[in-house]
């Protein structure tokens, strides 16, 4: 085993300011050249469809679509499922249940809510979720049955009534899992295509892929590319960066178990970011040891161990309370507080995605049968961003109703204003009706 | 007066299909030359800080700024407020009192909200504003202090602390009303910056200028490319489009109420969009002449004739209902139901981004002082987004307590979906704690 280093920063270091920022910024590089094969792509799918599709679907996963064949078939459906091991099923069940419930306690209220006003003006909202979603679920490694639950549930929770899915199959593999997920969280319509591709299908709409409202899901840098240049034809959930995880840890805990907890992060990909933040150097070393020697057991030990040496971070601070100030300026994906009186700590953290309360709450447990969502704002934007929920699958309508009463009472200040913009169609819209009166 | 031709499609006709998407296709153009201009502003700004801003401030606005002189003074602010005539300021106060009531009549509960769970695990989210956000307002011609209000006041009924405002002054020149309009809203600080230079310093920061979380508000095409540029590092409200309006109106309104109603986003700007819907030609026909006629008395005559000409148009549909499936393919930013019974109608619209309900609420009431946002989702994106609302400037962040027995009972399922996953680092941070127990 090669000595495992992992940069180690204390609070008390004169360099600290610096090398903290360098430890959490981060740089995705250039990417003109992924942006011109995108755009490309989607071009080609505007103009030609399921052609199109079809012809990428060849070159990049290996495989001939008929238009029919591009959509499983329910009796292919049937057969898959038959093949997922039951206790994963059963596993798969319980936290569909649990994001469902978690998703049903979180939507706000529908439909229409309006108040009359002191003027007699009706003024109000209307709450509605988006009528067609489309899920990205990608292929291979990276392909998540637990993701497609978090994705698909808030939709059906927010009442979304077409619910498509894209998977790419390349080879015709495809993990059955996938499937029996999208079963049970109720997606509509499964299709096997993937990429910007299969982006550009939902946005657009082919003969065989219907245009959606909305697209969620992740994906590689294509699909990250290609959400974000149709992110103005249809709805998008976010950009997701390399995936995080800070935890705040005393020196009561176990250091295997902490040392897992960042592993687990590591192990996604090896742009991802783990960081302890401790107020015990010796706790930190314990920690480091303690993932040395886990690392070599893992199945993507490769990938971990390039995210913990070349991203990962141990910050040794002189408080507890130093640590919720890291955090915050962090603003963390993950945030585990993995400390004694972890809810005193949370009031004093500004941003995070999702935080894990308590030396018993992994992250882990976040990503599969907690309840919340496991789509989290990534990379800082936990400032100004949320949790993936039922609030992406919703939009509202404002409501605005004048009598020819109320109307004659608000509708001088309106007249007013126009005129003092210089919007003479404006003034004089209003000033008619108020001829009227 | 030369003749006013309006495109005019009636449902019936053999080709509406194709002429219906022609008229309400909107293509930006090609976007390269700005994109690459603004990229290099910004870099500029992230290097120099301050010294990028005046430089960039000297060139486009022609001022020379110091340091200090980035800011109004309140000596400055006084002054301003001086000259604001009194009915204009009265006006913006009824607005701003008005704008204030409906955000707040929509503000979400805030604060943290939990549950426990049937196996004792904590489940919740803690609800918060966005810390710091920041306001872009043009200067010249589209220097709107109503727009002022509609982008600051939800910030400030959502709870965000610190509120700063950005305005170009070019030659020196500002709309006092602009002032006075912050002042109002509740605004921090206002800085006499604009263009992208303005957007990459309230994103990254600079020495007088905060970073902010969030930016807000209107701008031409290089501070629109700016802050999706800048979306990412910052959250921004929306990628604004022309604004549009659509009527849906029964032969029974007055012809000159609903051809100022058009005229009055036609006046906006070239390649704003005004849609007339009406199952009667006869009626159509009366509109166009009566927005013939009133075309010679506006102050923008010639950008309202240009917009009219060219993006407005006439479609006269068999009844209401299919005037209903009209609007919403549209999904307009205004929609109008000038028609006998709005609330029937209104049901079947299924997009818009507000809906002004009867014959007596032009959208000019809308834009001023009706209460709700003038800010709304242009170009077919009321499909999946909303109004700018108090929502915009609210962030969730997920909690999770789990106590040592009520992990017991969901840690299994957990480590079972983590193995299927192939993610050892999961299980195993999951299964030591399962171990221990």
């Amino acid at each position: 085993m090669t000595e495992l280093s992992i940069t180690t920063l204390h609070t008390s270091d004169a360099d600290f300011e610096r090398r903290f920022m360098d430890l959490i910024t981060w740089n995705a590089g250039d990417m003109a050249d992924i942006e011109r094969r995108v755009a490309q792509i989607i071009a080609d799918v505007r103009q030609h469809g399921d052609r199109a599709v079809i012809d990428y679907t060849q070159r990049f996963d290996r495989i001939t679509l008929t238009p029919e064949g591009m959509a499983f078939s329910e009796a292919e459906l049937e057969d898959a499922l038959a093949t997922v091991p039951h206790d994963v099923y059963q596993a798969l069940e319980l936290a569909a249940q649990r994001i469902y419930q978690f998703h049903s306690w979180q939507l706000p209220q529908m439909g229409i809510q309006e108040f009359m006003d002191a003027s007699g003006t009706l003024l109000g909202q209307r709450v509605q979720a988006v009528k067609k979603a489309g899920l990205y679920v990608p292929g291979g490694l990276a392909s998540y049955p637990s993701s497609v639950l978090m994705n698909a549930i808030p939709a059906k929770v927010a009442g979304v009534e077409t619910l498509i899915m894209v998977v790419p199959t390349p080879d015709n593999q495809v993990n059955p899992a996938i499937l029996a997920a999208a079963r049970l969280a109720g997606v509509d319509k499964i299709f096997r295509i993937g990429g910007a591709q299969a982006v550009a299908a939902m946005a657009y709409g082919t003969q065989q892929v219907p245009a959606v409202d909305m697209i969620v899901g992740p994906g590689n840098i294509y699909v990250a590319t290609a959400k974000r240049q149709v992110y103005g034809q249809v709805g998008i959930d976010m950009i997701a960066g390399p995936s995080e995880i800070l935890v705040i840890a005393d020196n009561q805990n176990d250091p295997k178990w902490i040392a897992a907890d960042l592993l687990s992060q590591a192990e996604h990909d090896r742009d991802a970011q783990s960081i302890l933040v401790t107020d015990d150097a010796t706790f930190a070393e314990q920690v480091r040891l303690a993932i040395a020697e886990q690392l070599s057991h893992l199945s993507r030990s490769q990938i971990a161990r390039q995210s913990i040496m070349e991203r990962g971070g141990i910050i040794v601070v002189k408080d507890l309370d130093e640590g919720a100030k890291i955090a915050s300026r962090v603003a963390p994906e993950h945030l585990e507080l993995a400390v004694a009186d972890p809810r005193t700590l949370m009031h004093k953290i500004d941003h995070a995605g999702a935080i894990f309360m308590g030396r018993h709450t992994p992250e882990p447990i976040g990503d599969y049968v907690a309840g919340p969502n496991h789509v989290l704002p990534t990379n800082g934007t936990a400032r100004f961003s949320s949790p993936l929920g039922v609030h992406n699958f919703i939009k509202r309508s404002s409501l605005i109703g004048c009598t020819a009463r109320s109307f004659a009472s608000i509708g001088p200040a309106a007249s007013a204003l126009a005129g003092s913009e210089g919007l003479t169609a404006h003034k004089l819209s209003v000033d008619l009706r108020l001829a009227k009166e």
